[in-house]
């Protein structure tokens, strides 16, 4: 039996929608359940007390029921499975009042433009990049940073993977003013984040036992989601240089950043600032001096583990960063911003242990 | 949110423990916690809602706290950590009442010895081999076999993983009286099945990559073990041959079992035999014709998939099944044997779905 | 350095091709060398004194060069790339007088027909299962059972990874005329042995940290591969039943097999047995008594390794065979038939040392 | 058949040691062939058409042959199994004039103390770190700078891994004088780098499916020798900030540098200067601009891959190389540097291809 941590209050604006129903239900359509990220939200919306899966959407309908498409699911759970017209008659007749997209970037667009009904739905967690630079209305789902905004939202646009480990590594920094220049970010993910799409680059012989660069340097889109999210922090981002790296583990995000420091900090100072500016955080854990992170640490949870000291008289900042790239950096952050926007507490549903193995 | 399925009703016996105080919890002390079998009970039993672990038993405590020890739990879980005197004041003062011992084989007869107070808490359930021939007054934990005297049993125990899966495959078999001859039984298991402590053998690089067999015949432990539950169920067993072997997976058990028969069966026939005597099992699964089973599919799940025909003019049975060999092979039977000595729903706190990656 | 052990005389039949040219090089055509079997004959020629890579076949050029096409590869190795039709003129020419085909099953037909020319080149090695039903005139190239008859041939079908491991497996007993009824055969192979072509099944996410089962029975192709073997080496095969399952490794087999014997044979004896049938073999080893297989100790090597015993009063023999998918089960074989067909030593270019890591 | 590529012709020394005997054998004793890099070396030597591995020392001996200890080798090869005074005596007797130490940091001086005639042996490579600061009159055994010191050179102490890695990523750069302030350097490491000796850290189940970082910072002793290393062939040295992470896979170095330069350098001039510097280099591959390096391109290969760019207005440089730990990182840049001190031609007995899988 879990014996439940006392909690940070987490205040909940004005306004915010009231939990649907007697029971305070959400009834939620699930677009893009075949992903990785999909299936990840399936499994965590199963176990959340406040959350009812009623629909899977897709975009042809193979009469195949959800036991038949997920046999690693409870064959007892059943949900409908429908195409987008369809979904857009249950989100018209109430009997969907929540949409979760789990979709391929730019597919939104589309589902807008034809399927209106659907993207008015009561509620939406966007799970692509599509909405992450703000436009449309959609908040930014980064509760450690934005947690009073996104509680007040209908639309929420979760962040990646990359960014949310970056972000979390580095805003405590920024937000203290610390930063200067260019900062070097480098992170190991596990394939998962690749998508599910069968790739010559993905199969098990090809990335089974080695690890590989790619798109390194600035172009990378998270590299401007990362800058955005610190200049919305701090007024003003430094650059930041980026090598993403694939490792062969099928998920966990293992985040590197090096930052040159404005002034000389002292290694346990700037411990005691990212200490402080988390104390109430429930899903970030400041590791003690001397350890870092690893990602089994956070298998399967919502958690993010950081660790950190100065280098170099204190003119350099180190920070590293450990997150489940499906929990933490997708679908686990979708259910702590659902949480959020509902009034619920904030780590309903959602395991602060890890499944190391 | 799940929707439970509706479960067959449990026949509960007359004269089982009642649920200890007000609530009906259970205030476990859990020993062996550090063995991957220890753990994957601790997270599970930190997931029930009738269970709270209160103690963790060490055989010499070094000061360090539980969160200290299992760096992957939420660090607001801090059971104490005890050795085996202060153990047996606990269960003495009633502040214990459940004892679940994940310990290496022969250990529990030197705590018998030395803490028989400990020995003589209200509940057992043993992990070990020690009590599975039946001797001390244990019933075999081996729900869909033994249901009724697990329901009416204080001391139970747990059946090997290795065991399980093999025993499922062969019950319906054997208890229609077809098996001749000796049996063929080959069977994949994951590394952590080779225990914690750490070896040049089960070291990564020394595993991953590469399949083993071992002590491969009629030797090894676990073949008595099968031959005594088909000798229970049935009065007889065919002789059992058998061949272990590790995969550089970390947890699951593929078994395949190839059994001479009497007469000739054709597949529809034994398929429609399998599914009869597990109709009501809510931990078995019977693949449909076509389909064969895979260890992903019930991984961190109670569940055991079977799947099987007949072959060579129907005169020979093949069965193959998989399971998660820390959960329905050992924790995980765990707490369903608890389920059933309590009179709680026997599905409480165990999952049906799997988690594939 | 490695010092040759002294290798069994291999007898090379009269009439056997003489190596062409002065220095007695085979310039040999590859047909599929992106596939994981086409790369491994690669590797092996490259090492190989005696045969020179002079072009790769590709179904439709696309301009890119071979370093362009296999970037593990040295920069400088860089054989012409050619359409089927430009392979034709080379042997016409003389210019290649070898074609190893790599390809998938039922494509040699279609080049037959397309590019006779290609067909009748001085010799082929054919890995696919189009030629191992001994149709063509192809001999059936398993060393072990049918050296001199492959000594004489210009054509040979190099057998399949599967039946390459039971004939090694199942051959002295059968030869000695002791199998009775049906034999149970268990095989684990890497993911490899799925081929090329990415599938959701085979991805590193899907197929990482678990094992399944496929097409058991007796339907798969392999099994009808192993009975004719068995039948050619000792007039009758019994039954074969399999069960192939595939585990998270690149490379490897590792099978067992469970046989009924007609009378009862003692473990030392049936051990003599097989020690006296494969002395002179260079890549059999067979295991010291108590030792069983690991696919690791031969990866990357020629090498089969067997361990053997009976069990249930002698009247099962067990026997388990480990070897590399790709080397003896698939590409090395087939070198191992080219020097057998060229009159090279027989382990000329073919590592019997495993690669464990 | 391997055509040689035209190889830069390497200037031997004069007063480099005559190769021994008749045919310019080297005849080796080998101390710790049961480590990784002990029996990589093993491996690469039995390659090798100059070295002859006539002796293995071990610390105390236990009756074991060779074969016995190696299971995954040829059993014919079987070397003397010898305690350390023994080595001495064939040292002494000239039956092995070189020796090979991939023993544990520490352990040489202790058997130059008490075994002096064995680190008296004509030609001496030690692998560990015990003589990488250039005391005791060792030749720092980096090819790619230091050749003409190796090959004049008895005495040569081969790189760290993380070392070769940084130091082949950053050596153009510093010797044009670019660098300015600290460089931030990211690794990876397959499991093997940490050693063979049974770790919990280090076994399956726990280094399965996850990463972790350990000693990030400046502490570690690799950060010394990078900057020793830069500051021999530019004069000084930036800082370095290392952070070393461990990830699932068996071998492999996958590192990440970001350096800020003085002055902007376009990224085309930039990977100019570096094609330039590493033209004549056997065992250096420069990616084309937009790939990126993966490790099991290089995987048993002594190569290392690298790729550049600058970014921010050309005021960072960042670099990423791969590399195999084992073999450029350990046995295969010891065969390189043994080559160059007798004067055989630098490539041989060294893969230049990769076998990624």
């Amino acid at each position: 039996m879990t014996r439940s941590a006392t909690l940070p209050e987490v205040s909940r604006a004005e306004g915010a929608a009231a939990p649907a129903g007697a029971l305070g239900l959400r009834r939620a359509a699930l677009l893009g359940a075949t992903g990785y990220v999909g299936q990840e939200f399936l499994r965590l919306a199963r176990a959340h007390s406040r959350i009812e899966i009623v629909a899977l959407g897709v975009r042809e309908g193979d009469g195949r029921t959800a036991p038949e498409r997920f046999t690693s699911l409870d064959p007892a759970f059943s949900p409908a499975v429908c195409g987008m017209s369809e979904l857009e008659g249950l989100v018209a007749s109430g009997a969907c009042d929540l949409v979760v997209a789990c979709l391929p970037h730019g597919t939104w667009k589309e589902i807008q433009r034809r399927h209106p009904g659907l993207a008015a739905a009561p509620q939406t967690v966007d799970l692509s990049s599509d909405h992450r630079d703000g436009h449309g209305g959609f908040a930014y789902g980064l509760p450690e940073a934005f947690r009073t905004e996104i509680a007040r939202s209908q639309r929420v646009a979760n962040p990646g993977c990359y960014a949310t480990a970056a972000a979390l590594a580095l805003i405590p920094a920024a937000e203290a003013g610390w930063l200067r220049g260019p900062v070097a970010v480098s992170a190991l993910s596990g394939v998962s984040g690749a998508g599910r799409v069968p790739q010559l680059r993905t199969s098990f012989v090809e990335a089974e036992g080695g690890a590989w660069a790619y798109r390194a340097g600035t172009e990378h889109a998270h590299v401007a989601e990362i800058e955005r999210t610190l200049a919305r922090v701090s007024g003003v981002s430094p650059p930041i240089g980026f090598v993403p790296q694939v490792v062969p583990m099928a998920r966990g995000i293992l985040l590197t950043a090096f930052a040159p420091l404005k002034d000389s900090i002292a290694p346990a100072m700037a411990r005691e600032r990212y200490a402080s500016r988390y104390v109430n955080e429930p899903f970030i854990r400041l590791l003690e001096d001397g350890r870092w992170p690893e990602t089994r640490a956070v298998r399967g949870s919502n958690r993010c583990d950081l660790a950190l000291t100065t280098l170099h008289d204190g003119r350099t900042l180190l920070v590293t960063a450990a997150l489940d790239n499906l929990v933490k950096g997708a679908a686990g952050q979708a259910i702590q911003n659902l949480n959020l926007m509902n009034g619920w507490p904030e780590t309903t549903g959602l395991a602060v242990d890890g499944a190391p193995w």
